[in-house]
């Protein structure tokens, strides 16, 4: 399913991504597309993201030439393509039309949107010193696009070994936080 | 209440953190202790771990010059006190006392464990050339501690603005991997 999303302050990235999700990296490089499952990430910053990506997936190359990616975030409907991603090489297959999924136009990159993620997040490479020795790349987040709804986002969350966690009920604890903390 | 743990090999600590709950760094500096709360960090090996901590926060100083942190994975049961602890300033209190937690010896490192928290992981710095730049802290996770039940903690994730998500259910996909990807 397609979900229409908005643009946000890419400030508030930090509220899609802290959560942990398993995320879908898409990247673009000399014509071609390719997708990866992603759970090794992390906030460094309101608006940066740090990735590892192992050098023998085939987005490894594609987002260091290119300098570019989209960090898109899936929902559980969309687990079993999530698995199935994780579980197959880009360099034979194109990903987007394999899984039946939606090249959408990013307005800052040259990377296609997974139009069927609640929210996607358009990426520059913003430090590539730590990628060839560690496989870290340091993005700065340029566009945020996020769909309304739901408020509470079923996210998969990736335990290991086949195992997922699927975001539960959500919490707001406004009254218990300084104001100057929110 | 005090969860009892066991030690499990250092290579599962994914098992914990790569779902991306929020967590409550211990640390110990020149005879004082302090916890932190911490929603930014990242796997980025099987038993290396990455986290920005910001410089004004007292734990800064603390984890740069000892060198050591432990990692404690709280549950939904202390929501309350990861946003207490993340409200007040470790400069003036004892927050182990002020929140009535339990510190508990580790094995490799001089900072207690949180004995509350579901899972803890001991951590040495591996890599402290990110710090003063960026605030970013290497990890080598050199002992892992976990209850064994539940299997299915109710890690707290945390959305910003005072809003968190809580760990639904699990779902276990093995049968749709690949063997060699599992």
């Amino acid at each position: 399913m397609i979900r229409t999303k908005r643009s946000i302050a890419v400030s508030k990235t930090r509220q899609h991504l802290e959560p942990g999700p398993i995320v879908l990296i898409s990247s673009a490089w000399k014509g071609k597309t390719n997708i990866m499952t992603l759970g090794w990430h992390g906030m460094i910053a309101y608006e940066q993201v740090i990735t590892y990506i192992w050098d023998a997936n085939h987005s490894f190359e594609m987002t260091r030439q290119s300098g570019e990616c989209v960090i898109n975030v899936p929902t559980v409907d969309m687990l079993d393509t999530v698995v199935a991603i994780g579980n197959c090489h880009g360099k034979r297959i194109d990903k987007f039309t394999k899984f039946d999924l939606t090249a959408a136009e990013a307005a800052e990159v040259n990377v296609p949107l997974i139009a069927e993620c609640y929210a996607s997040f358009e990426c520059q490479l913003s430090d590539d010193s730590l990628i060839e020795e560690r496989g870290l790349f340091i993005w700065d987040v340029v566009k945020a696009h996020v769909a309304p709804t739901p408020k509470n986002p079923r996210t998969i969350h990736y335990r290991g070994g086949g195992h997922f966690m699927i975001a539960g009920k959500a919490v707001d604890m406004r009254r218990k936080f300084k104001r100057g903390n929110l």
